[in-house]
């Protein structure tokens, strides 16, 4: 099957470590995926440890050994995808292109820049690298499945949450004039935000109603938040539903036009009408 | 299509601007309602901003004017909406119409009178104009499903809330007993209070119970309350799945044996085999 | 229809009476309700004013002199209510007698006993009551669907709570261990309530955290509880699905045995083989 | 029933032994089981109570002779189990028999060591002896059914996790630039922990944004938190609906035209009328 696809102008062993590293079909392709998915943990967790102020005064030098072992291994694998593929610019602007840049860019620069907070945290992009695993086959459907059917509802969720935003605006907006500024209500954007953390039921309590109105107003945002947290949950239930390929009674082929997607009940095709 | 449905009454060029301000169909009132849609979250922007004390202190005086740009344009809109519909009490009293007004007056009250603090929050109404652009026919279809699912399922929603809130009052109620005013629970409207931001699972954590009996009342209402946002969420499920258009079959009834419930894509009749 | 129903051993004006106060097909019997259901909010509006100590202070007097009315009108509802019914004793023995009996006693035991703080609350009972609007007809389905679903997925709401309850008590006992008292975690009941109150994402933040090992685990709960909130709610989402009526193709009846409940795509009665 | 079958190389008492303790299909199964569910709690509860402060000090001798006494009867049914079994190795080295031994040791060591703190905690695990009652017959379909939908969305919740996981890194990577270590972002994980507490609507307040920009960061990660818990909530709703036996038409097909998918009150076949 391999042999089928050869990639027009690439040399065979372009082909060969083609499909290693972009792909996840022969052994050699899944082994390199799960090194790599490992690699990617690691680093993030070097990324997670190097914050950590008494880690990182303990144990900086440990720490930057490994992420220089890390940042190479990257450089070697982002490399070989330029080297392998056929159109390396196509690559090289394709958002994964991006994000494997972005890896490993930062320690680089931190060789002649010093105090590079802000930037050994875009490190934490490599993260998105993870999302290369979904090409393993028991995840690729499920994965599809969750995206289309959260695609297939997006004009819905538009609505809900334009909805769901000018009721957190217009009962903020009520709250700055119910509270008082002592209780944390100083201004508008501020009232906004709490109306958002109470209505997705978070509740910091930083700030929070003093008054008996304030606290009735507070009640209604909390009940309805309760409530229509149903709307996005059915929105996506009726379209997971429908988009599940195992609900479907695709088993049944017809035996003349050889079309699949019949009902449980068809007694004949519906796409020629031949007897099932 | 335009042409065809002349307002009765309405000089040429009223009906011109009706379908330019009141409709969606044309380029011209799509480009319309989208300017309109811009002009409306900058004017709720310099709202927000306006309540910031340290950004009124500084900017005070360009947010003025910006306000005032703003107060103008929609004033000409309303003007123009008045004059271009059949007619104009029926508008000036409308929902939309009670809106547009608010959205303008404090701003001209805020010339004579002064301190207008809590009048000029009225201008946050102005964010309901926003549902106009739901006349947009990508969402028109959305927002309807959503509302008459809403709709539907009232009277469940009215039976969940009622017994909802009567929980809460209750259990409030003992908890009034049970716990001490030091912990929060002064009277039995603050206990309800409580009652709701905990089986909401708001949890502010401002009112909580310190007793032994009175955290094991509250570990009931709060697994009560995680368990029961499922009946909310099984209505709404339920009937939305059973609304959506494209989950019902096609209202396509076989020509043969007047048999209905046939798939969008089906081409022949899955019960008697006759074409559709 | 009403006057077909006569009870055995009733005088007509026990009938007509019955008719009123426990039945809500007639006028009469709606208007009743309705009066007792405004009656009813009233009472539980002055049993939380009366607990809230400055306006128990200021309108004592007038909430006492309120209070004493409702009681009135409840007693001679009551009276009525036995005066009517074929077997007292049944009714003082349900449900809804012991109610209305708990809602109106503690006003009269305050007359002989001071400082019946406890006592008082009790009527916060009178609630209860509320429910007996259900009868009203549009309510009265829906009702029923809901406590139905209920009813039928019962067994899988306890499987599962037994689930919840087992994982609260094992995570709540290892951060006993993992945590200090000083968090908070003083002793494994607390350290349950704390899991509960993580795992249902109300989250007061009187207990919490303090060490790594700890927030990992409490991240761990959180992330199962927000997951595992899927579960009753989707076996409530597919139970409400089933039963609701709506759903059912309810409306066509066998001409042969008259029988209903067919599917949509039937064309024989599955009850007794007649052609639909 | 009991009597067809016979355990291979069983002697008779330890089939009967076997058939009391092991199973729940006759009437002294049972109440094994009823009373082994009875000792279970008394010895959590036992568990629960010891590790309170104040009762461990006043009622110490108390809790510590009830608790010999747990620890007997548990070690003798744990004798009695390895006696009736085939293998009692397979039965020793099984989930449960592990979790029986753990019930039990923490006792006997407390004899030699003191100050076993940790070690008697581990007697929580008596808990896990608890799912031995889904044994008893209306739990097993239950419990069954919402394990198989679990277990058939697995792959989907898998990459739901993946997607939540990365979206608290990488927000909470964000968040430890934006805000500063006084609000309590002191390092990644820390902020990692915060974007976990916050998406999940848990929202304890400890850690919480106070600029401006954090606050947005966090008022985002609160709504996508609200809106995605539809994701789990969809895929186990639409699993448990699919997997629920009563909803799926009875296994019976007609046997005059083969056809399936009769509900399970059909008497009639629905498509050609025949007697099922």
């Amino acid at each position: 099957m391999s042999n089928a696809k050869h990639h027009n102008g690439l040399k065979p062993w372009q082909n060969k470590m083609h499909e290693v590293i972009f792909e996840a079909e022969t052994k050699a392709g899944k082994l390199f995926d799960i090194v790599l998915l490992i690699v990617i943990v690691i680093s993030i967790v070097v990324v997670m440890l190097e914050s950590v102020p008494s880690l990182s005064r303990n144990y900086g030098s440990e720490l930057f050994v490994l992420e220089w072992i890390i940042t190479i291994v990257f450089s070697l694998e982002y490399i070989a995808r330029i080297l392998c593929v056929g159109n390396p610019m196509k690559y090289i602007f394709s958002f994964y292109g991006v994000v494997d840049f972005l890896s490993i860019i930062p320690t680089y620069i931190g060789i002649f820049v010093t105090g590079t907070h802000s930037l050994s945290v875009i490190r934490s992009l490599r993260l998105l690298r993870i999302f290369r695993i979904l090409k393993l086959s028991q995840f690729l459907g499920e994965a599809n499945l969750l995206i289309r059917s959260l695609k297939a509802s997006r004009a819905k969720i538009i609505v809900f949450l334009v909805f769901v935003l000018s009721l957190t605006f217009i009962l903020g907006s009520l709250m700055y004039i119910v509270e008082s500024p002592e209780a944390g209500f100083t201004s508008i954007p501020r009232s906004v935000y709490w109306a958002i953390v109470t209505l997705t039921t978070v509740g910091y309590g930083d700030i929070k109603p003093d008054t008996d109105l304030g606290q009735f107003i507070a009640s209604i945002i909390m009940l309805t938040g309760y409530a229509i947290i149903a709307v996005p949950t059915g929105i996506i239930s009726a379209e997971i539903a429908r988009n599940d390929n195992q609900h479907k009674p695709s088993t049944q082929v017809c035996p003349n036009c050889s079309q699949e997607g019949h009902e449980h009940d068809a007694v004949f095709c519906k796409y020629c009408g031949g007897k099932l």
